[in-house]
């Protein structure tokens, strides 16, 4: 029986020691509402088949029978190993990870094509060489099929990717429309498969693991190529009733002329993607052939104009991060993304027009830069597909 | 003891029950997760203090003992009352419900003076004539005390209302600042009160019993003195987690200079309140006597200069619900308020916006219009009375 066909109180006790660490049955049950008896029972064949373990030495060991409510349990990491995999415009990266997302191995692999047909057995050539680095140890010891230690694999990248269906919807960087993504790479690898819309993954991840441990919500903001936004509210991350939620991208705050990739003025990336950072500092600069590096050094060196460039896209990010405090309310934003190599350019604008426009006590809220390198981005990717271990909770 | 001192099983029991109405106990275990056996074990007690009804014949009742699964059971929804009021900035508007918000009795009085000292007073007389409309009927039949049959009241106001302590943070309709209302109300009434903003109660009532029904998201943004916003996610209504939620009025939608009462240019308030709208117009007609019944006459026999003030409103309005979309992806946003009686004059400039820029499937979000009276806005403070009972799960 796997996980996610067990009762939900199995998946509420499993998620309690995921999230929280090793606890006792008696604060199990206080943390979950359970009464001790059905913790008891929850717990017995989830000892029994290797998820969890008891803690302690021999003497809280035999203390007493089934109950022991003192010795703590916790989830046996070891049980259940996921792979996770980030697709950007050029690269392949993943990582193997343990049932608690702690990274075993990582590896990347370039894009050669953005064909799907190419993508797919590169990806899965890469998924392979991370279950071999994964080494002989299997459930029970035995000689299990080939990805016998790796219970499942999550897929993630940029754009509308529909996890419920595997269907990437529309993926901007690849320019992929209505690909059957999660189908497409089970076949190839043979396991079972997710996919996930990137920004989402690395919060579920952040969720547990990272920034947002312990928080009744948080936002995740990535700035980048595209600036997207994860969001987590009472130990849930939003998905929006038509499959997109976080777009502070395309939030209209106006003040610019630039049009969109969306076609519409006002947006938020209008001004403060990487790229459109890079058009106005060519501009700025007179010199077409400026790069982002180029255009950071030229900011470091006192260009007023590129300057000013960062400065107008800093201010566009403090207006799209007070809409979220505003709007959402959450305890923490954290800053991320590759952008974030280049934040002291625009933190200051940032940090200044977020307090102008956070309405009363949302102000409040905790803005934190926190550089994720793609392998932690993949591992969103892992943890995406760890959850669905326990479904129903979700 | 009270339901919300009994098991979170229990709690859950009742509010599935609250929400979907009338169910056979296999059909609550398959919506809860509970086992049959835990089923019973929670139903047992709460049809015995009166709470749940079993619905259906003799022949149904006498079919077995305590398992009877097939039969329904169901809230009785006379078992308690609740007594919601809405303080507006002139009046106070009560309403007395059954344990469903179904209303039973109205009042309304007028708020002589914005003075705490006056207003608890005449708030108190206003509970107390419609508790006397109550009736004889009180638990059990006995002689109870003069609110025996009522068993909590929720006051809702606008501002910066802490649910959790019971304080008005700010009212501006008021002036309040700092007062500890929940308290205050309590011993001018004697019944067990608590205090909320009026927006994020409305959405609880509209969550259970109005256009929020069996939504997995909905938002409901409120158009009048001021623009406010409740959102509803996965059955909870988002309260942030330093209070302030739903502040669609002041996200920084652009487009204008005018100064809003933050402080802030840019806010949606500043061009789409109900003041902003009537400052406006009396610029454009050159009136500065002018009110807002005057301006939208104005607007519908044709004042070009009105109708386009009524124009931009629309336009900050559709930008606001964007925003919404994109950021939380709601199933549905449900427009009411006081704002809405002129709704004809800038319905078509928030849909053309708001198409405009919902991103991608955000679009498929569902604009619904709904007048509200005031009654239905004091029938939210009964129905977050009536949720405290079975506060475990909010």
């Amino acid at each position: 029986m796997t996980l996610a066909a067990r009762p939900p109180a199995a998946a509420l006790v499993f998620r309690t020691l995921l999230v929280h660490g090793p606890l006792p049955r008696a604060e199990i049950g206080r943390r979950t509402g359970l009464s001790p008896g059905a913790v008891t029972k929850v717990a017995t064949p989830l000892l029994a088949d290797g998820w969890l373990t008891e803690l302690g030495g021999p003497a809280a060991a035999g203390a007493r029978g089934s109950g022991r409510p003192a010795v703590p349990l916790a989830i046996r990491a070891d049980r259940a190993r996921f792979v996770g995999v980030k697709i950007t415009g050029d690269e392949l990266i993943g990582v193997l990870t343990d049932l608690t997302a702690r990274p075993l191995a990582t590896g990347r692999a370039e894009l050669r094509s953005r064909d799907v047909d190419t993508a797919v057995p590169d990806l899965a050539r890469l998924v392979s060489r991370l279950c071999a680095d994964a080494g002989p140890e299997r459930p029970g010891g035995g000689r299990g099929p080939a990805y016998g230690a790796v219970h499942g694999l999550g897929v993630t990248l940029a754009g509308d990717v529909d996890g419920r269906t595997g269907v990437v919807g529309y993926s901007p960087f690849l320019d992929w429309r209505r690909v059957p993504l999660a189908r497409l790479v089970e076949a190839a690898t043979g396991l079972p498969t997710l996919v996930e819309n990137d920004v989402r993954a690395l919060t579920v991840a952040e969720q547990w693991f990272g920034a947002g441990v312990g928080l009744s919500s948080f936002a995740l903001v990535t700035v980048g190529a595209g600036i997207g936004c994860g969001l987590s509210i009472d130990g849930r991350v939003v998905s929006g009733a038509h499959g997109v939620s976080g777009e502070v991208g395309h939030l209209p705050v106006g003040g610019t002329d630039r049009v969109c990739t969306c076609g519409n003025t006002g947006c938020v990336e209008a001004v403060a993607s990487s790229r459109a950072i890079t058009e106005q500092a060519r501009e700025a600069a007179g010199d077409p052939g400026l790069g982002m590096a180029g255009a950071v050094r030229l900011a470091h060196a006192g260009h007023r104009e590129v300057r000013a460039v960062f400065a107008r896209a800093g201010r566009a990010m403090g207006l799209a991060l007070a809409s979220v405090a505003n709007l959402v309310g959450p305890e923490r934003i954290v800053i991320s993304g590759e952008g974030v190599s280049s934040y002291d350019l625009y933190e200051e604008q940032i940090r200044r027009t977020f307090a102008a426009h956070a309405f009363g006590a949302a102000a409040d809220c905790d803005l934190v830069v926190r550089p994720l390198p793609f392998e932690e981005w993949a591992r969103g990717g892992a943890a995406v597909a760890a959850q669905r271990l326990f479904a129903p909770l979700g």
